[in-house]
């Protein structure tokens, strides 16, 4: 067993043990009959090697996680023309605030926070039927993950299709500042469905490869992105991808990543792993609980921090 | 010429051309009165060798890059207990905004905005004469820089305290909170004047090596700071060291760093450097626009940023 | 000639020479079609006496003013159940903003900013179609003013509806919040509807007479609501019913009324008349530049003002 | 017994016996020791006659009430011109916020919150000492009560300048901005004491008469002020009078009315009265409970409601 292999084992051993787990999402129906006791772990390093253990081959609902790979698409398509549609500042408020956009003419102040994501998607949706835009995300996750199993879980979209008036509220504010070039229910739909998108920790970890690795998918050495986009995005993935508890992240992590409130987080250590981890129980910021803590111990244990 | 050295050298010499500078800080009336067209840069890197280029030996007023300073100080002495009186998320906000502190009763978003950074002073203040504590804490700037001819600039003081009328707002508010435990004049008279210490680029690239070598004074070998601890600090510069551009220095170019109005930037490459520059003109954010643009080349064009 | 209609008939002679008329309403494009020019003003005396002058006759958008009317009816069938789902203080901010909703939960500040009007829109609709709802706001308007020849522009309907995404937005934000009972698009639906009554200065200075009569129907004696609710959507008149200008009407004019963004005014002088204006061009805060003008010179002249 | 001492004798026997009277204000201590049971009421009429019942001649500090005589000088002393240092429109939130200065350049949005009372002190003061400053108050409030024993609790003053961080960061934003002209503590140290002036309800109904009587002292016939201040006056102190309860109070009494934090209550029925009430007991907006309660069951019996 190596370091690596043991290392990841015994986090989950302990993980297992924990009650103080958070809260289960609720504001999404179908999320909320999710097991509040499953805990998931993989770890790809820079060789390859895969340490995986506890539930790490059970498919959970990505959710915002989603919107790294978005991020990457669009910025694929649309260059720095994007950042005039989002910022990319840490927004200091909730992942559903709609404060900021009427302080700021309606741009978002990032990729990550719900407003800024549907302003993503609307960018790869841009003169193209939802179908097809939804078909070249989950094209996309499925080519960096090496696995085209990888699915869209229908009742979660419909499920939030069904209760998300706050989205509606944030797209429909955007739109009146012409910030958004599609229908909102367009862009909308798209939205839900590439959050909905299933996967492992296993799966997650492998489409993460290409971000601890300069940009380069490790399988066929192919250039998924140029190596400087990888960086930003790690950067942006650290500024703001935890919502306004970013900077606690930061502080006990000290990894780029992004949560989702499935209870998933992608964290990459660049040059190093790409990191996978899944407890449902969320905290007050959407953040899962225990998968914060399993990040702060696997990376105190294998000095990963890129903070020394 | 190393190529350190030699990167250093043409990119002061690439600064020195560009007329685009930005607007000197004109709030401090005494600050408005330097050289716009200053320009210095100085690199330590790991093993002690220093490159400086430019006005690496003229001293300019550090002002909010001492906050990194009295930030460690306070650490060591409340431990866990100063993030009882200020937060270490971005702010979201302009460097000496208010509105933050009413919806959060008192509480500063991070130790690097202003009203931060005065609860940290009162902290380090506590129990003690003004005039002691700001002592230590220009001991402990000697201290870590191994020089003890750097000096507090009464002129900038006295301007600053004379025209403070924002900070004393912040002050006082915070004091109607409770957050502040000495008399808020105290306060801010040590405030003022450890933002008034004057530093060359090079002082300040010595002061900051301690934490790009995981805690450690590489003149001495000492421990200054537990490594975690220097970890969790680059994290917090990276997070909060740019006021509300702290997104755009993470993006562009990737270190953990703190900047000053007085148009200095401390910016830490764990493991590799330390490195400070100057260049006076200010962008909307109040950040150094040459410093940023000088850092961002410098670290791509060394390998240096660390996410990737 | 009258004192009364001779101060009518001066007025508006002075406000066709006027040249300052500020901007019409272009964010519903069907109303930017309007001529900036018309100008009409009719007054209704506690005699029952009408001076009208001008386009006193012409019919116009009425939009937010609908709001009194629909304010009147959800009194009648909620009573005071309706201030659980609004406020009545004054908003502090623009017509459409959303800011104060996600600090308030939902609760809009009050009936006349757009979210506040929905909201009370909403409870009208309560347990019917929106084609119920619509022709009960219809028939209570043909009502009051006695005139059934209102009717609703259909065409000025349907060019808010499509452009409306920022109401889309507050409607979506407060339905998140459990504020609203029906589906967002029937509220809308009604709400686009009512705002697009189209009536005249005497029309509408007819319509208005029950809030200046102590709740009756002048000329049928009839009680259309009690006098104490009456008062008290006078006061709520005075406090909202020029968004955030509300201030300056009371200032300078003295008299409870409310405003369109068609340029329209309703005004209330208790006891003594009822009195309808319109000017389409607009101030910044949104409400009627000459209309206001108009009513400030009547008031002093008449002595009308509730201050005094 | 006239139907008026009638109404305020039985009015204030209901109110002794009430148990729902809110919290003493405790904020200022030398405020925290009055006795929370006292009530006081006193009315003046249009023809002079004086009805008053309970602890009527009961000193107590006017706090905020002082505000509305601050005006009323600094309008005569700069007319319009104060318009461009203070707002007068409501404010949307609570009395001592400090959000709205900053997002209006440090202009307090009307003159009755805390922010815009100092900011009209500071007009008061310009190019005189403090103390010729508050002699000119306190001594405009003994000639429009005509009563010369009128004086300040030195006292009062001295417990809020001890505690008034939140005031000392109002006047310091606002100086930051420069709308305040003088030294802070000069104008501040007028603020404390014009706000401890000592009143009983008696004493303050003389002193509201001239704003009943369009302007002019009823006793001597003299013009306070012209009849068409007293009545902007009355609109500003309708819309603003009770902080965030303005909505409120004009909705329940329907008359211009300005409250302070020592429970008293000062209100304007224009043509036909002034009156004065007094109960500790504070509601959460921070104005008198029993004060506001007594106040709407004088108008409504009475008819003095301006809406009607």
């Amino acid at each position: 067993m190596s370091i690596l292999e043991r290392a990841v084992q015994e986090i989950a051993d302990e993980m297992r043990k924990r009650t103080d787990r958070g809260q289960v999402a609720s504001y999404i129906p179908e999320l909320a009959r999710v097991d509040p006791n499953a805990f998931g772990l993989a770890v790809i390093d820079a060789e390859g090697n895969v340490a995986a253990a506890g539930d790490a081959d059970t498919p959970f609902s990505i959710q915002s996680i989603s919107k790294v790979f978005t991020l990457t698409l669009a910025l694929g398509k649309a260059g720095d023309r994007l950042w005039k549609r989002v910022g990319r500042e840490p927004s200091g408020s909730a992942f559903n605030s709609i404060v900021q956009l009427e302080h700021e003419k309606g741009i978002p102040r990032n990729p990550f926070i719900n407003a800024g994501a549907i302003a993503v998607t609307d960018l790869i949706l841009s003169g193209h039927q939802p179908r097809e835009a939804l078909g070249e995300i989950l094209r996309f996750m499925q080519f960096v993950a090496d696995d085209y199993s990888i699915a869209i879980d229908d009742k979660v979209a419909a499920s939030e299709e069904r209760t998300g008036y706050r989205n509606v509220a944030l797209a429909n504010y955007m739109k009146s500042f012409g910030v958004l070039d599609n229908p909102v229910n367009f862009t909308l739909g798209v939205y839900y469905h590439h959050c909905a998108i299933s996967m492992s920790c296993r799966q997650l970890a492998m489409a993460g490869r290409f971000l601890s690795r300069a940009g380069r998918n490790p399988t066929t050495g192919h250039v998924v992105i140029p190596a400087e986009r990888a960086r930003r995005i790690n950067a942006v993935m650290l500024m703001c991808g935890h919502y306004d508890g970013s900077g606690e992240f930061a502080y006990r992590v000290g990894l780029p990543g992004k949560s989702g409130v499935g209870g998933g987080i992608l964290a990459v250590a660049p040059g190093k792993a790409s990191i996978a981890v899944w407890s449902p129980g969320l905290d007050p910021a959407g953040n899962s609980r225990l998968g914060q803590l399993a990040l702060e111990m696997l990376t105190k244990r294998l000095g990963w921090s890129i903070f020394a």
